[in-house]
């Protein structure tokens, strides 16, 4: 089964967007998308579509862009709480002699 | 000082882009939109700027969802794998009565 494509309404021109995905989350990306694009835009703002859409695009770009780096460094926080927790745990018992 | 925009090519198109981010960052950005949207037009194609744009902003949308929920999930089994080793300390020594 050839799968059509999702209709949506981006920046009040029609598009038809192909993808595995379902026809409800491709509208919310298109709305997101929709939003950015106004948010770029401004209030009353007559800014042509391109512009719109890449300046919007940039901005999606950097929120991707940052969220990576928060969960890297998250990543990297979280990893040496675990080599805490294990320093931690010998730390507390070498001064045992555990009789074997 | 007013920051001057960062000038861009996206596209075929200069671009003013400002920001709080380094010329380099925003240049960054900018290459990474221009990239997906030549990859959504495809080789050779004529497809116009606004659709090109938007088809790309709509990707990076999904890529921020899909990273978002990835690392949703991921918070979750690791926030579990902690529990987990409270509850094993705390199983290993249960039959063990301690001297007070």
């Amino acid at each position: 089964m050839i799968k059509k494509g999702t209709r949506v309404n981006i920046y009040g021109r029609e598009y038809s967007i192909k993808g595995d995905a379902s026809d409800e989350y491709i509208r919310e990306l298109a709305d997101y998308v929709d939003v950015k694009m106004r948010e770029v835009a401004g209030n009353g703002s007559s800014m042509d579509a391109a512009r719109a859409a890449i300046l919007a695009a940039v901005n999606i770009a950097h929120e991707l862009h940052r969220l990576k780096k928060e969960h890297k460094e998250r990543d990297m926080a979280i990893y040496k709480k675990t080599e805490n927790i294990i320093d931690t745990i010998e730390e507390q018992f070498e001064d045992i002699r555990f009789i074997k």
